[in-house]
């Protein structure tokens, strides 16, 4: 299998930056974004679970209504595609026969083959501790999908900007969201950097090695 | 640049899994390892201001304490390099400085020249609304750089499983974390897989893209 050289992702990781000006006039492909969209689904999460969802917005009225309950930033208008990052609002039995159910149709096994497996996750998630904060276990696993897609991204060589700075109140009234049992956690705008991004070609700023890792 | 294909992501993303069992004999070459530890530093976070810190684990007497802290799973001891990713117990004014001092210093400019961008960072995370949930800030970021490290390995051919069946507290006491201002919120084992692990060759299991995408 033909693996990336460390380079190549090394290199892709630093041309990456939070871009804060996109090119309007650049989209990404329909074919790369397919790719895009392929990697945020492979996206790892707590027993396969995957308590979220990705509205991908492409529509530029819809972009303009959401630019206000995003601190007015304008990578949000700017961008190709933006992608808001939901978590589930909660995880109940049937959300895990849901995905029981999938894994049966999957890997054609019967879901009674499962009990163990349901069992686990239930007392984990359900009735265990988990529970009182499955809220945030929800929006982690959003996060694990928003690193995933950033460093996807740059190894495609697309542009993107992690966004904490939005209402989620107003991104759920503004998306639909209400009684769908997901809301927002973040947004990540996707496209091409402008060439009049002057936060494109400053030195990237991390702690040094020895302030970050820790080998033991 | 040389960026990747995208059927090497993808093709690497689908061969990726959470490995349940790895095989002891193989380490990840030290090449290998100072790049992925450099993905890890690469990861992007909100504000750039690295709320994390990355134990990377390879004495097998200190894998062998922490594993009945990881709800006995064999991965930990198994693993070549275990990660454990912290995040930082508070966000404080001086945090705040010590990053801008670091700006200062990879940039050439002077650290008033950042009370703009100080100010802002203040009052999102120390005087706002933020800082009442910071904790829970810093762990997401810390999952940002879990993606980011499960992602970068699989393009790399290293085998990754992410790991929150453990017991935080245990692992805070076992790698001496009290009072350092740092805690545990997950682990990632890392190495190869072994050929005897009957999960590497199912199926991988996703709902379906019009489960998880909602387009707009």
């Amino acid at each position: 299998m033909t693996t990336s050289t460390p380079n190549t992702l090394i290199d892709q990781l630093n041309w990456r930056y939070a871009t804060k000006v996109f090119d309007p006039a650049r989209k990404i492909p329909a074919d790369l974004w397919q790719e895009l969209e392929s990697a945020l689904i492979l996206t790892p999460s707590s027993f396969g679970l995957q308590p979220y969802k990705f509205v991908v917005v492409t529509d530029p009225a819809l972009k303009a209504k959401l630019r206000p309950a995003s601190w007015n930033q304008g990578q949000v208008e700017d961008c190709s595609h933006l992608v808001v990052f939901l978590a589930q609002d909660d995880m109940s039995e049937a959300n895990i026969d849901e995905y029981l159910a999938r894994i049966a149709e999957v890997r054609g096994v019967s879901t009674e083959s499962l009990a163990g497996y349901r069992s686990f996750m239930v007392g984990d998630l359900v009735q265990g501790a988990r529970h009182a904060v499955i809220q945030e276990w929800a929006a982690r696993q959003s996060y694990i999908a928003l690193g995933n897609f950033m460093t996807s991204a740059a190894v495609l060589g697309v542009d993107t900007c992690p966004m904490e700075g939005l209402v989620p109140a107003q991104y759920d009234e503004i998306l639909g969201l209400t009684g769908s049992g997901y809301h927002t956690v973040c947004a990540c705008p996707a496209g091409y950097r402008s060439e009049s991004d002057k936060y494109a070609t400053l030195p990237k700023v991390r702690y040094a090695k020895e302030r970050l890792i820790i080998n033991r």
